[in-house]
């Protein structure tokens, strides 16, 4: 009864989850039927209800903490459909992209701020946020159109979280200039938490799931496995983000670590559930930070225009060039995919914003890029994956598992 | 990279939803093996959590929303298993217990509180909490069992929603009351609403999903059938809601509305997964709530056992009297079935406490009496219905749908 009387509290969240579902799921259905990536759908639906224009929601924890749910379980889901093997396998080209597509966008984002007379600290954040990259975009385009097992797809994978890596460290280094002075130890030490980790599930985690999981089959509790499956997602994203790594790499690790015991449950046809239901607050809220309001003026305008574009034609020769000796057409594909900043570059601006480092002005300049970058990438993915072919294998549901 | 960056807000996110969904499951896992329901497990992981004892996780705006979402969904799959035609045969005999199990409890609860020399108001207060039912905490023992098809927990599930709308018609009365007058106006219109907006969808909603499925499938946007589904739920949620109804009841009247339609179809199979995930946070939510400072004294301890022993009988007497032409087995576990106060005695509670007419030692009486009913309840129905052989269909994955 009546849970709404408590305040209207029950019937804001309502509204709030039914608004933002409802909205991204009907831009969704409207790109696909123009024949755009469903994802930029929904980030321009966030766009549209946000309060750049409707302001029917404002973003705030609660949309925030569904947005962050919900990218962890498409990066779990991604990590699902990815053996360790795969990633060894095209390990040191991706290696070499994400180096590339962190120098490059990092000189060109330091190089476009002093040209613009901002000053030193300023020109190194804005360097920073221009390292970032979403991945969750990309995996969703490549996801929906079947193709995460695609050599290319791989290396744009692996290479996210070796970006991921080392876009901590670059944070790390910046902040505390920003602070006054580098703490090298504090900086070693994360890093060689991040690479541990890393390493750790990777080489071993894979193995120990395998063993045990005729035990977790052994479990009283219903739908022992899937439990098991978010337990582990749950706990490595928690050891991830508190060790300074995103929540998500930790998300897409565990899903690695299962992927090859996964095979023959339903493990992936119910994570998909979920996701279906949780991905949307991602887009959405990637597309409500947008504040129009922070570009009255013509100068920062141009600025932000002139970052976009560089950030866009620094991760394509950064991350392409690095994969030029695939062809062309591969390099293409890698940079375009390396191109969304999303909340990643929000979350950098956000930091610089905290510590006083950048001034507002600046920080409406990178919002608009990460956005921007988000939006652009996806039309150009799905052009030029249009000619692949769907490899990726359907779950297979055992009987055992459907009753 | 690095979200937990900002602030180390996504790091908290994380160890919040870990905690809370590692510590239900592993109780989960621990009652099942000691052959008792999960559910109480889950209620009791929240307690052991929660400020009451390790104070791991405080009950928060977060907390609250998600638990909200997961008793939606678990509604909303109770209802897809169950058939319009299904509560209709039992729709007289429903009626018939919901008004029972209004009545006795009421008056015994009003009562109680004058014999224990409490204001007047205050005991009709007390009364109003106790009338409540949590349909949910009945609707998952069973739905574990296999045993949501039966009669009786049709009536227990029909006899829940009618139960809702007399709850929600005498909160506004008391609370009209409490502020000094009765708006009878305002009263009928909520009931005419509320009874309106039921018998339309239960009469109209299932007709009009079956004659639209076709073109739901022809969406292009993927998974389309369950994005209606989950569309169509939270609308409903909303409607309910915003007149004030529990959001819960649009939900299961929503999946009342698509149980025929989602025949054949995996979306029961896919909602299963995403209320797996969901649901642990209205369970431990419901834990996280008592608060044991609130019976320092020897007095307000007697009150409550002396509530919560009333608040038992009563439901049973009055529910299961009204079933009792049907064998005292049958009764019995209808009675049973409609013990829980749950969430929904708690925000009855809140409201109290909210119009200044309970004071902090009633209001811990309550809350007592809300989470101890719903603790007892679920072991006394595994041992009514454990000789009731699972009915429950399995649900029909065809091919199509899972590649």
């Amino acid at each position: 009864m009546a849970l709404a009387l408590a305040g209207d509290g029950g019937s804001h969240l309502m509204l709030t989850i039914f608004v933002i579902f409802v909205a991204a799921k009907l831009a969704a259905e409207i790109f696909e039927r123009l024949r755009q990536p469903a994802v930029a759908g929904e980030i321009l639906a966030g766009i549209v209800i946000g309060p750049a224009v409707l302001g029917l929601v404002t973003p705030n924890e609660l949309t925030g903490a569904l947005s962050e749910i919900g990218v962890m379980f498409l990066l779990f889901l991604v990590g699902l459909e990815t053996k360790p093997s795969d990633i060894f396998r095209v390990g040191g080209r991706a290696m070499l992209v994400a180096v590339c597509g962190v120098i490059v966008p990092f000189i060109c984002g330091w190089l476009i701020m002093l040209a613009w007379g901002e000053p030193r600290i300023e020109a190194i954040f804005v360097g920073a946020a221009m390292v970032a990259t979403s991945v969750g975009i990309t995996a969703r385009v490549l996801g929906q159109m079947g193709l995460l097992s695609l050599d290319v797809s791989r290396i744009i994978l692996g290479a996210a979280v070796i970006d991921d890596i080392l876009g901590l460290l670059i944070l790390a280094v910046v902040s505390s200039m920003a602070k006054g002075g580098i703490n090298y130890l504090q900086i070693l030490t994360t890093a060689g938490l991040a690479i541990g980790f890393t390493l750790l599930v990777v080489f071993v985690g894979a193995r120990t799931v395998s063993r045990i999981r005729p035990r977790i089959e052994r479990l009283k509790v219903g739908q022992s496995y899937l439990i098991f499956g978010l337990s582990l997602c749950l706990a490595l994203a928690l050891v991830a983000s508190s060790i300074g790594v995103a929540a998500i790499i930790g998300a897409f690790l565990a899903g690695m670590a299962l992927s090859e015991a996964s095979e023959g449950t339903d493990m992936r046809h119910q994570t998909e559930a979920v996701t279906e239901f949780l991905l949307p607050f991602f887009f959405t809220n990637i597309g409500m930070h947008l504040n129009l309001g922070a570009f009255l003026n013509g100068s920062a305008v141009m600025l932000a225009l002139l970052v976009t574009l560089l950030a866009v034609i620094a991760k394509i020769i950064g991350c392409g060039g690095a994969a030029w000796t695939m062809g062309r057409r591969k390099a293409l594909q890698i940079g375009v995919g390396m191109v969304p900043r999303g909340e990643v570059g929000i979350v950098v601006a956000q930091i610089g914003l905290g510590l006083g480092v950048i001034s507002d002005a600046i920080y409406g300049v990178v919002l608009f890029m990460a956005i921007a970058t988000t939006l652009i990438a996806p039309p150009f993915l799905a052009i030029l994956f249009r000619h692949e072919k769907p490899v990726d294998q359907p779950p297979i549901l055992p009987i055992s598992h459907i009753s």
